[in-house]
């Protein structure tokens, strides 16, 4: 319902009927008290290098509207992860009332970015690496993060461990870069084959693709944590973001 | 203590004051009633084409050993796998009273065996690969058991995924193999990648060599099973045998 | 989306509104490159001897139908797996553009196959074992997959263990098969039985039937990998396509 | 070191420095209040017509005979599971001093029972079921224990499912009991396909025989939950003596 | 959509607009050779004193009405278990086809029943037990299956063990019961208790009933698995018609 | 080895051989830098009013006693769980070189107490229930920490769910505790049962007795999580002296 | 359907077509005896001083409804928790029949609550303690049952341990409180961390918040039954009605 | 018994009667051919700029000692993980053999180095932290593996989250270090709150440390995996050389 509320003032001030103060006073009554159910601490952001991060899923796209809002005002780089179309149209919506829509939405990743400082930082790249089809939400949403953290990121796709000259025609790709993240469901077999390949290091992400026994990513995250190359560290199941975070980190060492 | 009773047994044969008569005479009095803790099923093993078979975990050394007689009686080949050198023993002994010591013991694999029929009457190359020392228990048992059932074996072992450069050396002996047993803990990846080299058919072992999340084996079976290489089955983890079971009667095709 | 581009181009084919070679100018705007979202390697597939494939889970209609076409053309038999009669759909519009309508849909496999090169090559008979009703929709699968595969497959269904006369009574056609594949759900028990009456190989596919403590197919799996059949090897659960790749191979051997 | 007291007291009982009586007083001794450890409740041994009943496991084997010879003056029968040999030592131990030895020790079932009423009560016969070697101690504890509760009970072993002509060979016994108790480790399939055989009540008992995914008996309590079969329920994993108590109630409505 | 046309045929016989004859005939047309989908095997319900049984999740309406109108035919009791109003509905119609509407819809248990058989023919009472409003669903499960093989069936609801006063108040109930199925979810402790009062067999079955760490009934599982009482045993979780199977047969000795 | 120093050390004080003062030098040589191994946080004590505790399961008997010896010189009660008689002795021999010998040994609890502050603090009872022999060592160690921050505890043993009217019997027992501890093994459904007889607060302890399906206590845990009394609250497996510090904590409120 | 019954009952009341009598009249023909699917034990409710309580999940809103208003009628506070609002609209419909619509809705905590008894009886503050947004509605629960049963109740939320120092912010907060509910989910730490900080009994709350290998609330309620501060005990997960009562207790102690 | 012929030789050597040069050559007699059981790839060791690198678990005293030796050779760095005093005694003896002992062993870790190469070429420092005193030997493993590795390594022991005064008194300690191990066991929240406190990379390992419900380190790998620090990656449980190869990396960059 909110939701409602939000698109009717744009549509409004698309229209002529309502000017853009007027709306922006309208929008202070929803019921949201120092956000009300979320306190933003733009210091951690400030404090960590990192962009202002909202975890879409489980938010209504009001919420998540008004909270990306709020982040914009801060100045820095701001990101909705876990995020849907419905919600980055509420998110627009604010931004033309206040006149200035910049977001963008990246379907694959399932983000909404706002990219208010673009300048790269990090010293060198960092290679996203993922098998199938069907990794690739996480590996973009890996991708989408990392460049938003100021890094320069390369994506290698489609380079599962059951066709290995696949993979291995991209070696030069994986070992030129200074970390890598390597997406994987079912077996979760890559990361440790990647791993064995470079001489830097691999954030493993399970993905939850696969059926049966998989387990829902259980299968890929079990074998990630057993590997046998002893320079693959582990995030959490479809963590693409977390990887980011982490080489983003190691990227600006 | 029946363990006992063959021991004095046979150093009373060897030392002269029992005859091989009186002491296989003695040996009936063993409280085994048609072996009594197991009914032999001679015609299976005729009926499969394959060996004789004990397992010995769980048994006492004087029941594998009985059995094992009774079995090479039979005129096939025996096997005892999860086999102790004092299993080893007990089987010699009572082999000496009969005057017949012909069994080998396979430290490695954990099996006894007796050759009584040698051909070898498999069409092509069983190839099992293993990836480091740990595996080889279950690789090793695997081979020998293969070789019993009539099968020319090739072990490739020492041959991970986190060095693929070591596995893709081995590619010849891979692709010239009519079917492939592959063993692998921790990850469980090995057979994954072999599958996608070769085109034959793949039986995965999942061993339980690993520490922490490996579970005694779980991360590596589901690994195996959620392979993304579909030439590739599986079996329990560190069933060596039952990989030579099936992998033996494919060759015999 | 795509699919109502496709569809509406159907439309305007079939009603003459829009000639053959434009349609296909304007299917080639479809937002694939290199079709996007997935390469294909057909080579794989020449090299495997298996047809092309594609997992239809989690694609959309369209995505299925572009992919299925592209594939087409390389001349082999392809193979959709997991699709709906929506993706069909999809895939006759685009055949029609093509003035080619000749893939099939399995209702009951819930699969989608083009037979471009029909000739048996297979050396024996694949038995498809399935118990009940439930767990026809996976062993319909192995059928379809191995036929389009180059073998003669016999369909055995509605003989579960709890009726052992009725499995008992299948005994010729279960001892002709050169390789069997044996579907089951709930205890799993099938593969286990079949596996003691032939001396064939036996791949075992559990299957998600059940409830409560079924866990969606993983008390099946669990009584496969312990089966005491020593013939007996394991896919994943539902994994009928995987199952008939193996036979397969194996009975081209 | 109680036990250390009993043996010295029996010694000397038996070579006549220390009189009968006195040797009881002396036990009173021992430190146990209403036996301290354990309250013992005969009424509901009477009340529910079962035998009074030790779980010997994690007792000393003081402990175990104190409390039997407290049950056996009750006058009914009394049981001990889970017994060693060093238990009934020291149950024959407390006999000797009261001259009157008459437990027996069953080494398969790992029981020790004390039959002071041996009438047959129960109406039919119960079977008991199971295949392998492994599995006979839990079964011989079924039959131990249905027997001292007044069954005639057949015991039916060595019957898997894994070689079913065995197991139809033993048609005529499994269908002429009144009840019947299948016990079985690994896939835990004999149930299922022995409840089709009969139109009596068969309680599954699941076994911890097995390795790898096994896991001590889950794959077979979990193929038993999971039984087609409508005529089967289940007991805890090696619980032969619960399955007995189940069977012998229904033996006697 | 067979669905439809069954309605359809329905609908027209109503109105008088096809006879009833070339209603059957065109029924025939259906595509079910032999019930195609499944194989009926009434000499089990004959040869085990069972109603004809059929499972209907999973199914369509269509197809439970066409096999559950065959089973009529063979003149005994027929239950369909986990059915839906739809498919009663759908019984309905070809019941109205064949001019004989008889069979009735258990809300509660989800279960459609023909009576053709109503003697009582159980020697005692199967008292059926549960604890909640919530597991009322397996308990109704457990009366109408169980009543519909012959049986005088008590329900005792809202008796759970945190109020034990409850369960005492029944006490007279339980223990006049010749046999007993005790459902309970969560912690599923009730079987336990009941057992100690009573001194006939208990049935327990676990039901989904709770939240998180239920774990849809696995917990209630474990519970009954693990009891105290030694006269329970389990079915899998919410198999109400499996517990009402078994205690009529035991009703029955 | 340091364990042997000690002991070598006592025994030089007891024979006279070595005086006091220079044994408590020589100790002061075991390689302990700051109790090396641990930090001792006395504040911790004294802040939360809890005695100064050890848990004494992977240490060493020596480490215990060491630690131990420091921790009574600050002045308050010493509590050592999961202890042995060796580490008993332990402590002992270097209270002998004080001479001060006033630790106590609780053998069912495997606890060392040392009694400075003996004062009755708690206000009102803590009942501390439990079933069977086998959940004594637990129940134990709760009624000894219990008692040594300073409240009254009374025991209720013996009082399983099998047997109610047992359990009933300690009503008043039960109801007149101002908080309950409730140690379970198996099913765990005793604190469920307990909680609803009174009402006060309940903190369930389940126990790791069990075998099969009790998986170590798990099947009592998830029982007691899923408890329908809403005054239960949960402590981990074999957790009493967790257990003692709630209960104590509301017993001083 | 009963639903929709009420709902034009009210209508009718609401247009004046039925006057309030007999709309009451008309009530009591809905197909509730004795609530039928219910018994409702106002004894309990007065016995624990705990508001009369519904467990609103599976429930209709026709159900929850009738089962409040006759539990308001005993004159106590009334409590349905997992409550929809379509569940508090049925609600109010019933009442404004009673021309007394008192009950409220707490959307975040999913509760309708009836204050008829509203004097604060417990000692001091319950502080109901949590870390992110989406672990309100558990913690909104809790804060909503607390108040209802007579307590003081502070709300502290967003108090992650990520950032240490929002949580030190409100130590004084923490330690004021008599007792605490700390409300978490993924990996559950902030009971340990506030356990730490407090001198007072900490009930834990694992909630169902997160991804991936979080398992629905799993890996939060392991981090807590883990925890090393040994003033934690813990409930089911999203318990937060649980947790209330047992602090309610304890803050009436 | 390898290790016995080691030390026979090496008892020899040592007392004169067998000249070094001899003793060599009988060694060469020992069966290992290319080490027989292991191939080492001194490549690797110098591709990847670690230490050469032995998994003592599994292996025996002999095998550890030859391969050690073998590498040592090679001129690098030489680490044996997961040691015992038995394989540095056996390390020794060979190392005396050849005139020049210098591996050290340390116990805490249970870790055998050999440094050939000391210079600090690590660009920072590596802090590693740990709660308890039983985390230590976790947490000490990855201490002398990252020194081993050219790193300049603070280890912050004794810093658990229930009492966060200690973790905080830490805080520049923490905050200086390029990169951070931090080992957990229990419940596995100390990377966690680490993780907020800094803003460099967290390599999280879980312990196997705690009892119950921890289920040999799983709960505190969860906590790991769910952490809501963005900075934290996670290794297997107890694998703290793992995590110094990974911090070692990123301190090289």
């Amino acid at each position: 319902m909110d939701r409602h509320r939000i698109e009717t003032l744009l549509n409004e001030v698309r229209e002529g009927r309502t000017p853009v103060d007027e709306a922006l006073d309208r929008l202070r009554d929803l019921p949201f008290e120092d956000l009300g159910f979320a306190k933003i601490d733009h210091h951690r952001a400030l404090r960590t290098g990192m962009p202002e991060v909202i975890f879409g899923a489980g938010k209504t796209a009001a919420q998540v509207a008004t909270i990306f809002a709020r982040m914009a005002q801060a100045g820095g780089n701001v990101l909705a992860t876990r995020a849907t179309r419905e919600m980055f149209d509420a998110v627009q919506a604010l931004e033309l009332i206040n006149q200035a829509p910049r977001a963008e939405f990246h379907e694959a990743a399932r983000a909404i970015t706002l990219t208010q400082a673009s300048a790269v930082s990090g010293k060198g790249t960092i290679a996203v690496v993922c098998a199938g089809t069907s990794d690739l939400p996480v590996a973009e949403e890996a991708v989408v993060a990392a460049r938003l953290m100021g890094n320069t990121v390369e994506l290698i796709a489609d380079v599962g461990v059951a066709g290995i000259h696949r993979l291995l025609a991209q070696k030069h790709g994986l070992q030129s870069a200074r970390v890598l993240i390597v997406c994987a469901g079912m077996e979760g077999a890559l990361p440790t084959v990647v791993g064995g390949l470079v001489n830097a290091p691999v954030i493993a992400v399970p993905t939850s693709v696969g059926y049966g026994a998989s387990f829902g990513g259980v299968a890929a995250l079990l074998g990630m944590l057993n590997t046998c190359s002893p320079n693959v560290s582990v995030v959490n199941i479809d963590n693409g973001f977390g990887a980011a975070c982490i080489a983003s980190l190691i990227n600006h060492l």
